[in-house]
């Protein structure tokens, strides 16, 4: 095993997504392009470190570093900046503007369970907020450090509880909650193992956050979601621990484990997951077509779901995301021809691209191809091949970076997801589509709105919509907040879910009560008094 | 369709399972059998309905039958008799002793969620006990007028309430909680659907009872339990209607259908159900094998389950059950003498019948049986053909018929299950049989432990155990009770769940903090509080 990380982590650039050195992704068609589209010409660059203004820390109760060791109470200034924020839109602006009026008074690095629960037990009794941080990837201000009228706060760092124990004969693991994805797929397949969780934040985020977000892998559709792989979970809260028993299934009343997966740090801190594996896949393959449009390819998905034919990865792209996909391909001039004339000879030069996955040994994986592709032909797609679906593979933890050469051009860049029912699908589309449409229009910067499906179930699909428009300099922030509160508002009204799997956060707390009802967020509530009578688990978010 | 039922239903047996002249199940060689092994011989009677006792009916609160119409409140001894008791052994006892000392005041029937609402909110302001009633199959004393202090009790039917509304575009429909479960599939069958949910108790039970006690099908190794069936649900609580949302996946927050599934009745009543559908399958094909022993069927159930290539059924005998389950078969001297011999050849003469079934069409069901085949013979069973599969599919609702006629010969009879994962499958099963057998010895009636594995997982499986002795007469809930508790205390006291499927109810309400700990408890109190503050709703059950 190689050195553990120096903690808190420190390897990720402060102001954005993932290493410094990674690589540049947006190619110069790419770029001219945007300023086609949306007349966006150059942004603000991130200011040094060192100019960041951050308010002075408020000293905590001297119990706290008794409890976990001095060393793990942490005030340096770039550690209190790395925790201030989450990787959300108003997140990156609020870091790159130099200024964080809100941050946590310390990061605090509890070892394990017993040292967790007396800092929670702490926090309570002395009104301390706080904050729990896995991989603080949060896209929907889950990370965002406010006091909930608390005058100190903590950010409650899981990055030393990395416990692995695996039960191999049950094909199950415990994990502890700041592992990695990476670090948790290592040890896995140590033993042969996967969990087949690869959403796009994996390289960053922990077990905990999947766990606590109710997160989706790209192969979702195959492995099942995060919360499908769960069988028990412990958590810490201020009351007390609460551990589910493991269990391959149960009819002992309520599900708790339940309660806790999606809590979000609201009701305590995950402190281990039992997880179910998978013996990692022989094989591994991934290839394009192209739908005659968005609608038609997910009718194909619809049909191949409700077979049960549905591929491990399946991702439809509509007609926009699937121009910008191919311009972003960065193909030379050739390979781009040659594409473009053999998508006229079919017909599809304005289709709907299409990605398929097949994981598993290689009759499986053959097998199930077939029928994908029987659904694929039958529904009016074509094959492209394996060398975009490679190129899907690469690029498939890509966006967060790119996003970040976006803001440095100026470019505002947001996305958002809901699910619906197939009957729903595509009055849902609809309205999100139109809804963001008219509110960058309205703001005066129209912009791109792009869709894709991404998480097929027999009852419906995930859509995922990425949207740009050239920022509005000044009014970052109310131009963001017009497209989001357009589209919530247009998810909620057509009954869809506020969210797929970016889960509730602050963004999405106001519009809890449409999703669960008054007495829903009352039964939410009553969950919380009993599990945080003190309300200092990370105040303001998933409640409204 | 049909005409519509009469109201509560009486299409049954007062005081036993199903309808009364339902053909007699047990073979005079299964008879023999029993009086070697336990020395049974003969009990006692059902009396006749109309020598049952019962106490009066206490008046009930004018508004209630304002609310539902003075027809719908119905007090007449039958119908009180009829809602006394579930099925499970102490309730078959109660109900043959011919002396109810609890029996609801009335039964209830409102048509649909706004009478609901406004019976539980005159229950809970004038201090009535509810006790929601479906089908009445209950093993675990889930119906039992348990009045939790209050002076009045009505049992809640919900034979009004069989809605159906399909979204064929979804394969999902929203389902009356009263509709049994033939009628949910004849609704189904109508457009081509299937739950492929077929419990033991699939002719009598509803909708709402497989969705509050989180029941698993016979299939459901292939088709998933109920709880995995369910999109949204909605709760008519006596403080309000708490619904969840219908959409394929959400990471908005916990999961409150999962609070309100396996809820048994404690904090509301379930008033509607969204639940997935299939295309019902072109083919269906069950077969038996015989493996080595019980263990090694289930490290061959594990292997299938392990690869993704488990029968939609999945069955398990051990030693002992398969030779019951041989000689209850009844064979004629002919076949029997034939079986015997080819299972002496083949050296599987005490081994462990496996059943395994599948459904789908032609091409799926070949590929599956023959990759099943496959693990089968790998670990070592021996295929018997599809005439005994066909006999346990004829069979496979027969089971408390049987156990009539079994308390008609003064054979007590009791089932109890649980599930583990793997690793710890045998030291749990060598546990509970254990704990079964000294309990039967201990009380001078020693008797017969069997067991089946009949769900499996990836990570673990079900056991099921069927346990019979000769009847103490006059203490025969005493004899249930030692027994039932030493299984108790084994599942317990080595991590099983204290139920897999027949949820907790009374019975194993004092094994909840085992299984979910004190602050799990109290947890769910607090859930409970907020939604049934007068505590009025089905009093006794699910907490301890």
């Amino acid at each position: 095993m190689s050195q553990p990380p120096a903690l808190p982590r420190r390897d990720t650039k402060w102001w954005g997504w993932g290493a410094a050195d990674h690589p540049a992704h947006l190619s110069e068609d790419a770029e001219t392009m945007l300023r086609e589209l949306l007349g966006a010409e150059g942004g603000r660059p991130a200011p040094s470190l060192a100019a960041v203004e951050l308010p002075p820390p408020s000293p905590l109760p001297a119990g706290i570093a008794a409890a976990v060791g001095a060393e793990f109470v942490v005030t340096e200034a770039e550690d209190r900046i790395r925790h201030a924020a989450g990787q959300g839109y108003p997140d990156l602006l609020r870091r790159r503007s130099g200024r964080l009026d809100a941050a946590p008074d310390a990061v605090v690095l509890p070892g394990d369970a017993a040292e967790l629960l007396r800092v929670l037990e702490i926090c309570a009794g002395e009104g301390v907020a706080v904050v729990p941080f896995g991989g603080g990837t949060s896209v929907v201000g889950g990370v965002e450090p406010l006091r909930g009228g608390f005058e100190r706060l903590i950010s409650l760092d899981l990055g030393r509880m990395r416990r692995v124990a695996l039960d191999r004969a049950s094909l199950t693991a415990r994990l502890g909650p700041g592992l990695r994805g990476p670090e948790a797929e290592a040890a896995l397949a140590a033993e042969g193992l996967t969990l087949g969780h690869f959403p796009q934040s994996f390289e960053y985020a922990t077990i905990g956050g999947f766990a606590a977000t109710r997160s989706a892998g790209q192969a979702s559709s195959g492995y099942g979601r995060f919360d499908d792989l769960v069988t028990a979970i412990d958590l810490v809260a201020p009351a007390g621990e609460l551990k589910t028993l493991a269990t391959p299934h149960t009819a002992a009343g309520p599900a708790l484990r339940e309660l806790i997966v999606g809590s979000e740090g609201t009701l305590g801190v995950i402190s281990e997951v039992a997880v179910r594996a998978r013996p990692a896949p022989a094989k591994r393959l991934y290839e394009a077509w192209m739908a005659p449009s968005f609608l038609e390819g997910a009718t194909i998905v619809k049909a191949l779901a409700q077979a049960g034919h549905q591929p491990d990865v399946i991702r439809v792209s509509d007609e926009a995301e699937t121009q910008v996909n191919l311009r972003m391909a960065g193909l030379a001039g050739a390979s781009r021809r040659a594409l473009d004339a053999y998508l006229g000879l079919r017909r599809r030069r304005n289709g709907a691209l299409v990605i398929v996955g097949f994981e598993g040994d290689g009759e499986t994986v053959s097998r199930r191809r077939q029928l994908a592709a029987r659904g694929l032909r039958g529904g009016g797609a074509v094959p492209l091949g394996r060398s975009p679906g490679r190129a899907w593979n690469r690029g498939r933890y890509h966006g967060p970076y790119l996003r970040d050469e976006l803001l440095d051009r100026g470019v505002f860049v947001e996305t958002l997801e809901t699910s619906h029912t197939w009957s729903r699908y595509e009055e849902l589309n609809d309205a999100v589509r139109g809804a963001i449409s008219s509110a960058l229009e309205a703001g005066g910067t129209p912009g791109l709105v792009m869709c894709h499906l991404s998480h097929a179930y027999a009852d419906g699909a995930s859509q995922y919509y990425t949207f740009m428009a050239r920022q509005r300099p000044g009014e970052e922030l109310e131009q963001w907040a017009e497209a989001k509160r357009a589209a919530c508002e247009a998810i909620v009204a057509h009954g869809g879910t506020i969210t797929h799997h970016h889960a509730v956060g602050r963004d999405h707390a106001p519009y809890m009560a449409a999703e669960v009802g008054e007495l829903g967020i009352d039964v939410l509530r009553s969950i919380k008094d009993r599990l945080d009578p003190a309300g200092v688990m990370n105040p303001g978010k998933l409640l409204p």
